[in-house]
């Protein structure tokens, strides 16, 4: 609560006073030892409630409650008068308490896990210094730090020299790529838009995340105009179906202009053949972008980074350090292989207001007219932080790791009755079903499928319900639920003592559990 | 550093080691007290270094360093091996003392300052947490506390009903309203694209925000489909103007579909008169979106409010407490008047790995693909718990404050020689030019204001090299370089022993400094 209520009653009793509008100017109307004496209270509870227990397995991954029930535990309402410190604390113990916590070692949930104690402490930095990276002036040592990431970023692409932008996420990376393909495709769009030309093509696989048809919705291109390339049995992008594509949309009298490569794709974290993809774009003339935000940390790792064999020749990469590197979300890079200023001149609005050209220094350092926001968070910064705490080779460690710990979890899983693989995994994702008992002796056929559809989400919703582990499921190109396993937390530790069977004693818990009866009757 | 190097040698010892292609799988490669440790550490720096001197005045506002002098004295390499935990917190430091102080009495460079202790323990539990807000799931408790704060920002424009989406920046919401009302103009959009359909036409005033150019242009819509409607002296809309505007498209046969009308425009800080703005949108059809970024916190004030008189009327409305009220960067909300689900409609793309249908819960509470992007930041909950502390009359006293700064600034300019106002502001935005000395007794003609231009860039520079203060300037509409100062940091006080005339002390102090030599030199 501000202090001013009752300093008024005191200033009101000086001469002094200066009073406008009925308001007292004099003094800040924050008691500043109060809020530090706040700030410190809350942080302890942060450290004990959150950090502490980030690498304790016997705590819950989640507290789960339905939304009506959650919404009574909560004081959500916003009322005319604050609260004291004291409910204020509580009220941020009640926030931890019902959060899934993401950093729990049990939660493979997502394409991000664990704590990163540097990066962690790099956020807290830019929280308390609420910095905005538009310009040298505001922002001088986090534009500085950007451009050291993005060159850094740049060498494990392979490209000589570039250009790139820390965004709000890989779905936000995905539409400047779009737009800046567009643009180099027909620079007038910027100004004259789209009404009136031809129809505007793109290509991506099958198995490309949906950010691709947002991008295209949102840029005006529309959702139709992305022409889904056919995959292999592991999910890559087929070449010689992208070039019918492209003969297709050419015989249209459409107008093809880019090529969304997938490097590590959501759900089966397929790489796509980014060499073969890059002739057929030379041939044809079409920006390739590379959508890595998953994959693209294994160009960190000197074993891994085959995977994506020919990047060097795309136009365009999106990378995520927020994902398997653990940079915190969000950190999502924009990589551009052209140097001359095609960012700049893409995005930029001149706005004279900020990228004043009378500075006092070079302005070239004002980045923030390549962007299509206006305030910017320095997400560059963490991603640095952590880097100079781990070294090139601590972050190649968590990838290498990673994907040891999925070839782990595949050999286990074949020697286990009831779980059956999806595929192979390239990288990290490891796609599999359980099949319960009841299944077991049943014919393969369509009540079969039906049947196994329905066990995830009940083994979900178990384990949830105890909050013991956290695991993603979903439908895929006609398959029917299955789970997505990625164990990408370096909190996640497999001790003969304590976690030996982690992954499968939990989720066999769940499914021993498993009522049978549940499932019949849901039918 | 991960601690796993020293662990391996220990660990390869022992019998039971699980090694799979090279890589020791026991126990977490973190060591997670050392983390601790550094995170506690850093913790005392951010403390001392940052929050306890915010509201110090004899501290510097920034260490002004050029770019290639600050890139040597920070160590910004990132190298194979990691650096000890004191090379870490040392690093920490430099970053700390070269950063802009923007929480600092005296940044009034920007539309936001000050530090508000709520929102910033809001802002470290949720770093520390790390969630994405798309699901319900995951997000829990910031998706409940998300629908209360829009719901309460909706009953302060005066909607009965709503829905909204808080976004990664002003400019992001006012691209989403853009998309919205294109989409309501013609949902085929989505599918289809712009090629081949009339040219779609929206409206602003010429002091709109940069972020309409922005939007237009990645939106394929392009820039020169807006049309700049003229503004009064006071930099507001002329309704009569924005009719012969809307004529003038429609005999030229485009689709006018969208007036952004903007509520405290960036420089001037005007309000566009939005009740005659919503009569004409009602008599054309066209949506009406309000860019309240800026000017959407008067909507708290009970004495202020009325500048956005007709608000109500609007389809759409961005409002960003990260300014004004001090929520943090970033927390901008755009909300829409519909509740019919048009902007899950307008933005959906059902992936089926994320929004699965068959979950256990009322999957409604997925509002994830309300977005454009992927992982989204819990944005909502850093305004919510400040909105918690001050309670809305805290909140109030903002804005009332700020208000009554402008208008105490506005008389004390009014009486000092050499500065002169540049009109008289509505909101908090005071505009002003200082004439040194050796302008004063010159005659009103180019070579003034030619003059008068370069006198704002190179007070600035000395400020900034002294670290004294920060204050924005610019040219704006064929008015040549003037300042803008916007005072809203609680921390901003008038004691009379130190800071009374702290305004002007400060500005002339560097006025007095600056030498005349140097102003005609540079001629």
């Amino acid at each position: 609560m501000e202090a001013n209520t009752c300093k008024q009653d005191v200033l009101q009793k000086k001469k002094n006073a200066i009073l406008v509008d009925g308001v007292i100017l004099n003094g800040p109307i924050t008691d500043s030892k109060a809020g530090e004496k706040f700030v410190e209270e809350a942080c302890k509870i942060i450290m004990e409630e959150i950090i502490q227990k980030a690498d304790d397995v016997t705590e819950k991954v989640c507290e789960w409650r339905a939304p009506e029930t959650l919404k009574k535990i909560l004081d959500l309402e916003m009322r005319d008068t604050g609260e004291s410190h004291q409910k204020l604390l509580q009220l941020c113990q009640d926030v931890i308490q019902y959060s899934v916590k993401t950093n729990h070692p049990r939660f493979f949930n997502q394409l991000y896990a664990g704590i990163d104690y540097y990066s962690l402490v790099a956020r807290f930095i830019t929280e308390a210094l609420n910095p905005s990276v538009y310009t040298y002036e505001v922002s001088p040592v986090f534009l500085l730090v950007e451009e050291a990431v993005i060159k850094k970023m740049i060498e494990f692409i392979g490209w000589e020299d570039g250009d790139g932008i820390f965004n709000p996420g890989g779905s936000v990376s995905n539409m400047y790529a779009m737009n800046l393909a567009r643009y180099k495709f027909c620079p007038e769009i910027k100004e004259k838009g789209l009404s009136g030309l031809p129809r505007l093509v793109l290509f991506a696989s099958e198995e490309c995340h949906y950010s691709m048809k947002k991008a295209a919705s949102f840029l005006g291109i529309g959702t139709e105009n992305v022409y889904f390339v056919k995959t292999d049995e592991r999910g890559k992008m087929i070449p010689e179906e992208l070039e019918k594509q492209v003969q297709r949309a050419r015989k249209e009298g459409s107008a093809p202009f880019l090529v969304c490569a997938t490097a590590g794709t959501t759900v089966l974290g397929a790489f796509d053949p980014l060499d073969k993809i890059a002739d057929i774009c030379e041939k044809h003339d079409l920006w390739l972008h590379v959508d890595a935000s998953w994959g693209g940390s294994a160009l960190i790792s000197r074993k891994h980074r085959k995977l994506l064999h020919g990047i060097q020749r795309a136009d365009s990469v999106a990378w995520n350090p927020h994902k398997m590197l653990l940079a915190g979300i969000q950190c999502c890079a924009l990589l551009v292989k052209d140097n001359s200023g095609l960012l700049k001149k893409c995005y930029s609005a001149k706005a004279a207001y900020l990228f004043q050209q009378d500075k006092f220094y070079d302005v070239s350092y004002d980045t923030g007219d390549k962007s299509i926001q206006c305030s910017r968070r320095p997400d560059a910064f963490k991603f640095w932080l952590m880097w100079k705490a781990l070294g090139t080779t601590g972050l190649e460690e968590r990838v290498n790791r990673a994907l040891a710990l999925a070839r782990y979890l595949v050999e286990e899983i074949k020697k286990r009755e009831g779980f059956q693989l999806l595929l192979e995994p390239e990288y990290a994702n490891v796609c599999f079903w359980y099949v319960p008992p009841s299944l077991r002796k049943m014919e393969d056929g369509p009540e079969f499928w039906q049947k196994l559809h329905q066990v995830a989400p009940v083994v979900k919703e178990r384990m949830m319900k105890k909050g013991s582990m956290m695991l993603g499921y979903q439908p895929n190109q006609g398959k029917v639920n299955f789970f997505r396993q990625v164990v990408i937390s370096p909190q996640f530790g497999m001790s003969l003592r304590v976690e030996t069977w982690l992954i499968f004693t939990l989720t066999r818990l769940e499914i021993v559990n498993l009522n049978e009866e549940l499932l019949k009757a849901s039918n």
